[in-house]
């Protein structure tokens, strides 16, 4: 099956959820590159639209997402990858998800998680691109 | 907070959660209009990138999402809906999520659900833009 890199300029959106609590942990983009890479290496790489570059996950806090399953939607253009987190949390600001806050209707945050891991400890020289 | 529409020509990816089951139902685009009217109707509402317009959710099968929590990721640019689905499932393929695929490393494919309804009943006139 081919993946419908060019809706989106050449990336797809990939949903990572946790296998075991089915949360949602964050949301990234892969182009080819990145997929055949987190294929081959069984842990996700995204593609940073910021850095124009391939960006393993956990590269630098160690906070690896182990592919369990890669799953494509109806139209192959948006992929779901099951994954065992490595480390406490996946979010650059501290938080095991990085949706960590609920939006109300007249546009306000609410945090609806504790924060698991201190950023500044762990990032030290680079934070999510 | 301001939702972050610009990195993506004007839309974010909006992740659809099932409230009860935490699977990963389907994913689609949101502009600031789309949005808007989600939070306005308790519905979603999605922007179609084919059709170019706002298009609800279940506006020809009945299959529509009620709106249960929005969240938002830390760099407010991916948008994380919690829903209870109306019908039995949402993919115009007829299953209950659009990821119904695994896609193994060769790249092949291989269906992990099953049909929940019949499309060609449902979709009479239009299929998923």
């Amino acid at each position: 099956m081919e993946i419908d890199f060019q809706k989106s300029g050449g990336l797809v959106p990939v949903i990572i959820q946790d296998e075991h609590t089915s949360d949602v942990l964050m949301l990234g983009f892969m182009n080819a590159a990145a997929l055949a890479e987190t294929q081959r290496t069984g842990e996700v790489v995204f593609f940073s639209r910021s850095r124009n570059t391939l960006w393993k996950k956990g590269e630098s806090s160690g906070h690896l997402l182990k592919v369990r399953e890669v799953r494509v939607d109806c139209d192959a253009d948006a992929l779901l990858v099951r994954v065992k987190p490595v480390g406490p949390g996946v979010c650059h600001e501290g938080y095991r998800s990085c949706f960590f806050r609920s939006l109300q209707t007249d546009g306000k945050t609410k945090i609806i998680a504790k924060r698991v891991f201190d950023p500044e400890k762990i990032y030290r020289t680079e934070k999510k691109p």
